[in-house]
């Protein structure tokens, strides 16, 4: 294969609407891999530096979608992004939406966009700006939305962090985000109580951390049990018996809140919906780890 | 050295009082290694299989605590090992404690087996019972008390986990073990939510988990951040920034949480503490992670 060719083929030319901290990264990620990249971003100024990196700058929203048929957008949040997209022709285009927004708000861009001529694709970034454009990071973006222009763009897509594709109903990624962004809140909430717990005592939090991290890594795996039981509809296989053992084990970690001056308000809403949560045997119905008890 | 005398010596003997799911797997363990072990429960069916595993079974506490200098205690709470030790002579004697308490209620049953002349350790105990007696198993004992009477057992101690000492304080184990245990809920409550969000959508929770787990054991790492801003005072170094972003990424997973269904219920203690911290630079005080906010 002739090298030159090969690198005009590899190289899909792309534009990139939005150059915040994520945007930035992505542009530097892009060029760095020696993609022909437009960019745009309302403030003028944040795509100096990506020019001088060999980044095309466009003047306007409409410029920067005319130049390349694909396009990636990483704005603040869904309402910027319909302002953005507003005044720009996508006909014929391939749309990725890397902005944060709810599962909802990714399936009606999706409409909108489609209903514009385009194609659409939406991400959930899984990463810090420092991790992009570095192999092995640990961050990656979800994916869902159009099979075929996931497929079309895949290696494209590869360049700033591992993909994972999730589904083509568009608002699958951003579902997921919000969800594993969910679970995280819940951990942090429990890092934070945990730390309270042991503040006005002689432990270091540094001696603690170590500790406080390996074993929420080795409890994470927890999920695959849960998920086992939701599916198998089994909820007599160890959650039961572990349900009986958390109640009981609540009432210490209660205790211990109000020993060491701690609030209980981080606890109270998990340790009262376990509460709630009938042994498999004693009740018509059990609900593992209390998910079902959830909705609404 | 001569083997038999090495054997006669390295195999500590002691007595077990509590014959539950995690005093039979403790006893086994020591069983196993060749320890002269004397049992008590006090439903008393319970020592059979462990007599004929070769345990000395005593027909009384007051007798078990009479056989061996060294006497591990794994019953149910607090109050049981009151109970039980109430009517032993304890002068003389190693005790170690491995029922689940407070801190609180350590530091009282240190004073209470000191005065009747014994030495005293706690323990909390970071493991299921099948994670018992085996190696790498990830699980371990945490202990806090005397230090000359961790030292004098720590390799019989040693027998059914991985131990760790914590401090003189007799509270230290109980503080760590229900800090661990504390974040580990929050962590629950946190895949719960994950899994309601997902529940009324076409997502196997078996192919998510992977994904929520990984997610989790990464992020599990945010602990060390969070010490080393409780440690230097310096809130505006990395946390101050993400806090602002987590506040706006709140509303996102409360938006998702109603879209999908889903009780905010688990969320809303959490995100309303982050949104009472204050930035760096814009208050007098700031709080990593919220801990301080949680002291009363
Ligand atoms: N940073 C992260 O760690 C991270 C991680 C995962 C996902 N994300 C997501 O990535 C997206 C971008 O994040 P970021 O960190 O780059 O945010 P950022 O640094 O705050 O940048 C926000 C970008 O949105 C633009 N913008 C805001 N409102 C606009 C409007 N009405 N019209 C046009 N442009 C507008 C800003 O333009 P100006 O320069 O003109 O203000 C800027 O380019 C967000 O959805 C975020 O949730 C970020
Ligand atoms: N199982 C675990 O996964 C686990 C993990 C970490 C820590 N722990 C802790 O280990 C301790 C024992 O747990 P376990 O799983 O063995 O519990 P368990 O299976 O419920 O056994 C409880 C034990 O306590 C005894 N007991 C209860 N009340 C008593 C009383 N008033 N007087 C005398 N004995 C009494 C029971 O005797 P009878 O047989 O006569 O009822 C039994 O031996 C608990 O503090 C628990 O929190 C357990």
């Amino acid at each position: 294969m002739e090298q030159h060719a090969s690198d005009t083929s590899a190289h899909q030319p792309l534009t990139l609407l939005g150059l915040g901290a994520m945007g930035t990264a992505l542009a530097r990620a892009w060029l760095a891999a020696r993609h022909p990249l437009t960019v745009w971003n309302r403030s003028q100024h944040r795509a100096a530096p990506l020019a001088a990196e060999g980044a095309t700058v466009a003047g306007t929203a409409a410029e920067a979608v005319a130049a390349s048929r694909l396009v990636v957008v990483c704005l603040l949040d869904d309402e910027s992004v319909r302002q953005t997209l507003a005044d720009t022709d996508l006909t014929g285009r391939d749309v990725v939406n890397l902005s944060t927004g709810t599962p909802g708000q990714a399936r009606a861009l999706a409409r909108w966009v489609e209903d514009r001529g385009a194609r659409f694709l939406d991400g959930g970034i899984m990463a810090v700006p420092p991790m992009i454009g570095v192999p092995d990071s640990g961050g990656y973006i979800l994916y869902s939305g159009s099979t075929d222009a996931f497929e079309a763009y895949r290696h494209t897509l590869a360049v700033p962090a591992g993909t994972r594709y999730v589904g083509a109903d568009p608002g699958f990624a951003a579902l997921h985000d919000v969800a594993l962004l969910s679970a995280m809140t819940g951990m942090f909430s429990g890092i934070a109580h945990a730390f309270a717990l042991i503040r006005r005592e002689e432990i270091a939090p540094k001696e603690f951390a170590p500790l406080l991290a390996e074993w929420l890594a080795a409890m994470a795996g927890s999920a695959h049990l849960t998920a086992a039981q939701l599916e198998s509809g089994d909820h007599t296989t160890g959650v039961a018996s572990n349900l009986a053992m958390m109640v009981t084990a609540n009432a210490t970690l209660l205790r211990t809140a109000e020993e060491q001056g701690v609030s209980t308000e981080l606890l109270t809403p998990y340790t009262g919906l376990m509460a709630d949560v009938r042994p498999a045997g004693q009740g018509a119905e059990s609900h593992p780890g209390g998910v079902d008890l959830l909705l609404r």
